[in-house]
């Protein structure tokens, strides 16, 4: 089958790979319809170092069971299925917590011999924990929608409970990729009175507004965090959502952060360190997030994609096929898409 | 009037210092009968650059209200009170959430004008907001517990709720100095189920296990996080209280958290960056905390003091009038005494 290679920084490249098949009972194997490509992606686009044998990419896919192993009860041949960006198997402690970004038997798509979610096929181990049957047909208009289920909606619904957004709240989103947008639709359908998006890009900015934000803050820097006090009444935002990952980004998310306020991060941190450890302890700033629970947020978001009350789909402004996309990694490193929705 | 005034680090004096007396109309003087040093006064009594003026001590106080400002109106002078370690006026938006901490007239003892609490008299600005009246003699037996309300309980309370511990949470405290061994109390008050108290001190080790510690915990490092593991089933405590404020207690804080968990801070952050953010990020780690609003939590714990429930004025071992106090700061800064409490 074929599937998305990277083997260094700025080398994608679409390539023959085994045939994905069942190996453990609880495997399904699922044939792909939609992927996306992440932002996350991105990270080992710009810095990995090169490799001979190369990285299975992809974590964000819909697609059809064609077969399922011997231990599998929820899924069945034929179901069109969305899968969540972790592996989980949705009985564990940490599963049972809602937690399933920690599932002890969790695992990630393009690791440990499973395939990459940017190809024909994928391996799902834990498919009963893992996969969610979507109720629609498999070319349905609601596609792209459906397929940020995966990562991107759920990442920016896990921003905005980690930062506490609720009916009422001031929120400053950090970050207008499709994390940041997903995080201001997010906001709004917590209920949130003041969303200001933190970002520069004409089109972003527009998808932003559609999506809830009242405000745009396109400064850099210190002159960025003044115009959000100006717009916050001096106090800075109840709730912050950091969706970009750099120290810069930390440390504006924390800067904006109204004294008793909460930072809710989900953009991968590049650093080791947090910064500004002191002024987010000197104002009980509370800092939380992490790798969203996508597979526990599934189901309280489905309906509300289902019904059109949110059409996070949005994001996608490039539909193409899966020969194009190592381009479209060039494409979205250079900010010429936001995010690229490919159809297998 | 007598006073301690700290010149640079170990340099700590009893002085002869203007009399405390009112200046705004909603003062309040305060004739100081019992003061505390606290874990906080160490760190300028370790790293304090000379200062010719010096710089007045102290910051946890209960006293009787010698005289009152015009507009002041829930205090009078004969009250006994405690006064929480920092200013508020009680009325400004932040007062009202119950971050008192965040006050936007707030202030601190020993600076701008403001008397030390280690002296035998205080002017307290917003005398309203600040003060607590207490419905006990002066010379009561439970003194020393009303007096931790000022900061070291509040503080301790302020770390569980901040790690949200709750009835049959594991919990870890980070520091076996006053405020960790009051952080052990408040976590057994709110109903904690496994008490793990990082320490190596025995006789911190022994009020630690009156005030609830189930475990305890005397390794460094690594070995500690391991200790802490074997101690939760391998996952790591619910709720970890950092007592203490280095680089290296907020790594084994972060370290010996659950997945999903939270780090209550409360130890004065001596860095300018957090470290593991990214094991914090990728176990969904919280980190909260910062300065108890310690004036919002007075009505809380105060009926538990009276009526005898915790008894928290145990930290203090060694109790002494003031010329002894520059002593004291040598006594605790060299582990020979948890807490010093001041009979003025």
């Amino acid at each position: 089958m074929r599937a998305t290679v990277m083997y260094g920084a700025g080398d994608v490249r679409i390539e023959t790979v085994p045939d994905a098949r069942l190996i453990e009972p609880t495997d399904g194997l699922v044939r792909v319809t939609r992927a996306a490509i992440c932002g996350s992606d991105l990270w080992p686009y710009k810095t990995m170092e090169h490799s001979e044998t190369g990285r299975r990419m992809g974590h964000e896919f819909i697609g059809v069971v064609e077969a399922v192993g011997a231990d599998v009860r929820t899924v069945k041949p034929g179901d069109l299925v969305v899968a969540p960006f972790l592996i989980s198997d949705g009985t564990c402690v940490f599963c049972r917590e809602g937690l399933t970004s920690s599932c002890l038997h969790g695992g990630r798509y393009g690791f440990d011999g499973v395939d990459g979610g940017q190809g024909e096929a994928v391996r799902v181990p834990q498919a009963d924990g893992t996969l969610v049957v979507l109720p629609v047909g498999k070319d349905d208009a609601l596609m792209p929608s459906l397929l940020t289920l995966s990562d991107v909606m759920a990442t920016g619904h896990h921003a905005a409970l980690s930062a506490r957004v609720g009916p009422g709240k001031t929120v400053a989103v950090v970050g207008d990729g499709a994390v940041g947008l997903c995080g201001v639709l997010a906001a709004r359908r917590l209920g949130a009175e003041q969303i200001i998006l933190l970002g520069r890009h004409p089109d972003r900015i527009a998808l932003a507004r559609d999506f809830g934000a009242t405000d745009v803050v396109s400064e850099r820097g210190d002159a960025a965090v003044a115009r959000v006090r100006e717009l916050t009444d001096g106090f800075g935002a109840h709730s912050v959502l950091e969706c970009v990952g750099f120290e810069q980004s930390m440390q504006a998310a924390i800067s904006v952060a109204r004294p008793g306020g909460a930072v809710g991060r989900v953009g991968v941190p590049q650093d080791e360190t947090m910064p500004a450890s002191r002024p987010a302890f000197y104002h009980n700033v509370t800092i939380a997030g992490g790798p969203a629970p996508a597979r526990a947020y599934i189901e309280e978001l489905l309906p509300d994609v289902l019904e059109g009350r949110i059409e996070p789909g949005c994001v996608f402004d490039r539909v193409v096929r899966l020969d194009e996309v190592p381009d479209c990694y060039r494409a979205m490193n250079d900010r010429e898409a936001i995010k690229v929705l490919i159809e297998c």
